[in-house]
This record gives structure tokens, C-alpha cells and sequence, in this order.
């Protein structure tokens, strides 16, 4: 299935969060992921993430779609790349 | 058609962002709305969102999805709120 993941956690665990999406999905924005998994990985990965995270203040959506489907993507603006990656 | 909105924008635009978005759709995690818009909606939004930002520096992604289909949705961590809000 396809899947996207958008993540709002604090800046000491972004590097984390970050790598444990790279894991699994491809990088669309600073705070977005997308990719296709199986059910199994998204146990896994839904797994990993809650016990990565501070339930109290970070927050992530997983949206999910039914097989055969994707959304269509337009992005605005180019971005300033990834400054999670200069660590 | 179903929308998702997700912004990566430069602290001092994110009020005007955030209150183009609000405009137009549901607030579900700070730098994520969605919602269902026409078509016509669609158009005046991604001109207003473009004429908002800074292409060489924010980010936005937009997904649609056809007709009738919409993503699942998992929630993990219940986030910090809106600090947005405090202006």
C-alpha cells in the first residue's frame, strides 16, 4: 500500500526520526515521506516511530490508501533541501 | 476532490500560511490541513498559497486524490497544539 508520513517532533529527535524514515520511505519535503509498504512494514515502522517518539509533543500522521491507489503530488517552492542532514 | 496540505515554510510566513490554510480546510497537525475542495477551489488556493510564499526557500506539497477515494489516517503522539496561535 501507499503510504505517507508527515512528522512534527522536536528538533532532538529529528535526526532519529529522520533516519527511521529513510529506513523505509522516500524523502518528498523537510517533514514528509512517502513510499510503498507491506502490511508487515507498517507494523514495523508504525512500531518503531511510537517508541521513538514523546507522545506528549511530538506528533505524526501516517495516511495510508487502499491498494492500486496514490495521490497526485504538486509542490510549490523548491525548498532549502534538508537541514537535518548537517548534523 | 480530498486534499491534504503540507507546508514547510520560514517562521515569519507561517501566520499567513496557516491562515490561507484555515481558510480553506481542516488544521490535523501543525504544518498539516486537509479537507475536500473543488476544483475552482483548488486553482484559487494554489494561487494564493504560491503568491505566499518563498519559492527559493518554503516548501509545499499538495496531494489530491480522484473523487471518491481518501486516504486512512493514524495519529501517533497527540502534539504540542497550536503554538502558531500564540502570536
Amino acid at each position: 500500500m501507499y503510504v505517507i508520513v508527515v512528522y512534527d517532533t522536536a528538533a532532538k529527535r529529528n535526526p532519529k526520526v529522520l533516519k527511521l524514515c529513510r529506513k523505509y520511505l522516500h524523502h518528498i519535503q523537510r517533514s514528509v515521506f512517502e513510499g510503498r509498504l507491506s502490511e508487515a512494514q507498517l507494523v514495523k515502522f508504525r512500531h518503531e516511530m511510537a517508541s521513538l517518539i514523546d507522545h506528549g509533543y511530538d506528533h505524526v500522521t501516517i495516511y495510508t490508501f487502499p491498494p492500486g491507489t496514490a495521490p497526485q503530488r504538486v509542490l510549490l517552492g523548491t525548498g532549502p533541501g534538508e537541514p537535518e542532514t548537517i548534523l
